[in-house]
C-alpha cells in the first residue's frame, strides 16, 4: 500500500470480518452486502468483507465466497478477505478477491491454540502463502496478533513481534497490522512500541494498528499510536465485535470513535462521519445489533 | 498544595458539585452526604462538596452549608467548595470549609454572561477573595474556564490563560484547575498547551486539568496533559454533570475512566477503582439517575 502523507490517515473496516465473527448472530448474505456497500459509501476504501477459514470454526463468515461475488464494488476500495491457508487463498481467488489478510500470533501459545502450529511454522506457511497471493496479483497484509498481551502467555516480546514483522514484510506483505487482540495494551506501551517500529522501519507507513477497547482505552491507545507516526488504523463501525475473552465487552475500537479522533486532529480520511453514524444506527434499529455498550458517544 | 512525584497523581473529584450542579435532580442534604463520605472512603483525597452561589442561580448547590456541617470529616481529606465572591466565601468559612476554589472565565463575553464582570474586573475581585481567604488560613485553587474554546468566542488566546494563571498563583492559589469547560478541547491542542505551561512555569504541579467528556475524547486528552507531565486531573463519579450546551451529552471525565487510564500508566492515586465503580452503581440504583450514556466501559 502507497505511503500516506502525514495528514491523512486511512482507516481499514473490519466489521464485517472480524467485528461479525465475534458476534453471535450470523448475518444472511443479502445484509452483509448492504454492510459494506453502506460501508463504501461512507468513504471507507479498505473493507474486510469476510474471511475463507472453514466454516465449522467461524459459521459466521460461511458466506464469504457468495459475499465476495454479491457486491457492487466501487471504484477506488480495496474488498479484503482474511485466509488461513493455501486452500483459503484459492478459495478467495476463485471468489473474485484480490486483496488478501494472512493471520499469526506472536505469542506462541495464542498461535498454537488458534492455528495449532508453532510460531515458525506459521511463518513457513505464510511464506508460500504470501507469496502465491503475489504471484497471483493479490496485494496482502498480515495481522499479528497478541502484540501488546496474549491472554496465554502475558507479556510479549516486542523484539520478536518485529522479527515476525519484518519476516512477513520480506515476504511480500504490503502491510503488517499489529493485533491487540485482547485489547490489553495501554497508552505508554503502546507509544514505545510504535516508537520502536518506527525507529526500527524508518517510519510506520507499513503498519496499522489493530486496537481492541475491552478496558475502554482503545481511542487513547489510538492517539498514542498517532503521536508516533502511525496513520494507518484498523476498526468496526458500530464497534461490532466483542472480545472472546471478556463476555459483554465492547469489541473492536469503533469507527465513529477514531474519525471523531482523527477529525480532532485535523487527520483526513475521506469518510463522511454523519454516514458511519447512520450505518451503527442502521446496525441496530434494522439489523437488530445491540450496541449500546460499545455506543457511548453519538 | 505540594508538589508530586512524577509516579503518583492527585484526583479533583467535582461530582458533587460541578456534576451535580449540571444535573437537573436536587439531591437532599442526606444523599450528598453520603456520596461525600463514599467518595472519601474510597480514597479520594480532594472532594468539592458544593458551591456557595446565590442559590437563586443554582438551585442544586442550596443546601452547601449543611452540606458542609453535616459530613463526617475524613483525615487526609480535602473538602473544598466554591465560592463566587466575598460574600459567598464567607458563608463557607462559617460552614467550617477551609478549601475554597474561586472561578473565572479566559473568555471576556463568557466571562461576562457567567459573572456579568469583564476578566479583568474578575481578576481585581479575585485578588481580594483569594487574599481574605488565605489570610483567615484557608487553602485556594481557582479554576480558569473555557480554555480550550468558548462557546461565544470560539479559540481562546492560550497566552491569556496562561496570564490570567500567573496573576491568580500570584494572588494566593496553590493551584490553578485549567478548564475544558464545554469539551472541546482535541489531544493535541491539550498536549501543545499543557506543553506551554510546563515550560512557562517550570512544572505542570501547580496546574490540575479539568476535562469534560462531550465529545468523547476527554481521556484521550487526559493522556495528552500526562504526557506533558500533568499529574492532577478533576473528575466526576459516574460522569454525573452533563454540558449545558449539549442536552444529552456526558458531562465530566468520569472518575472511574480516569483511574484507569492512571492505573495502565503505573500511576499512583491512593483510590479503589472497584468502590470508584460501586460509588456509580450506587448513583444509578438508589439515587436514581440514569448515566448510561456516560457509562460505556464497566
Amino acid at each position: 500500500m502507497k505511503a500516506l502523507v502525514q495528514n491523512q490517515a486511512r482507516i481499514f473496516e473490519v466489521g464485517p470480518r472480524d467485528g461479525l465473527q465475534n458476534e453471535s448472530v450470523i448475518l444472511p448474505i443479502e445484509t452483509k452486502v448492504s454492510l459494506i456497500e453502506k460501508l463504501a459509501d461512507a468513504g471507507l476504501r479498505d473493507i474486510e468483507i469476510g474471511s475463507f477459514v472453514h466454516p465449522k470454526w467461524v459459521p459466521q463468515m460461511a458466506n464469504t465466497g457468495e459475499v465476495a461475488k454479491t457486491i457492487k464494488r466501487k471504484e477506488g476500495v480495496s474488498y479484503w478477505a482474511l485466509v488461513p491457508n493455501d486452500k483459503g487463498l484459492e478459495r478467495a481467488i476463485d471468489s473474485g478477491v484480490e486483496h488478501i489478510a494472512v493471520f499469526m500470533s506472536s505469542s506462541e501459545t495464542h498461535n498454537r491454540k488458534n492455528i495449532n502450529r508453532s510460531v515458525n511454522e506459521s511463518l513457513k506457511e505464510l511464506e508460500k502463502v504470501i507469496d502465491k497471493a503475489v504471484s497471483q496479483g493479490c496485494v496482502v497484509r498480515a495481522y499479528i496478533s497478541t502484540v501488546f498481551g496474549c491472554p496465554y502467555e502475558g507479556e510479549i516480546d516486542f523484539n520478536r513481534v518485529m522479527e515476525i514483522a519484518d519476516a512477513l514484510l520480506s515476504f511480500g506483505s504490503s502491510q503488517i497490522s499489529l493485533g491487540d487482540t485482547i485489547g490489553i495494551g495501554t497508552p505508554l506501551q503502546v507509544k514505545e512500541n510504535c516508537a520502536r517500529i518506527t525507529e526500527r522501519f524508518g517510519s510506520a507507513d507499513a503498519f496499522a494498528m489493530h486496537l481492541h477497547d475491552t478496558h475502554g482505552l482503545a481511542l487513547t491507545n489510538a492517539f498514542a499510536a498517532f503521536l508516533e507516526g502511525f496513520r494507518n488504523f484498523d476498526s468496526s463501525v458500530g464497534g461490532l465485535g466483542g472480545c472472546p475473552y471478556a463476555p459483554g465487552a465492547p469489541g473492536n475500537l469503533r469507527t465513529e470513535d477514531l474519525l471523531k479522533l482523527l477529525d480532532s486532529v485535523n487527520i483526513e480520511t475521506h469518510v463522511d462521519r454523519p454516514q458511519a453514524d447512520e450505518i451503527a444506527k442502521w446496525l441496530e434499529s434494522s439489523v437488530g445489533f445491540d450496541l449500546s455498550t460499545r455506543l457511548s458517544f453519538q
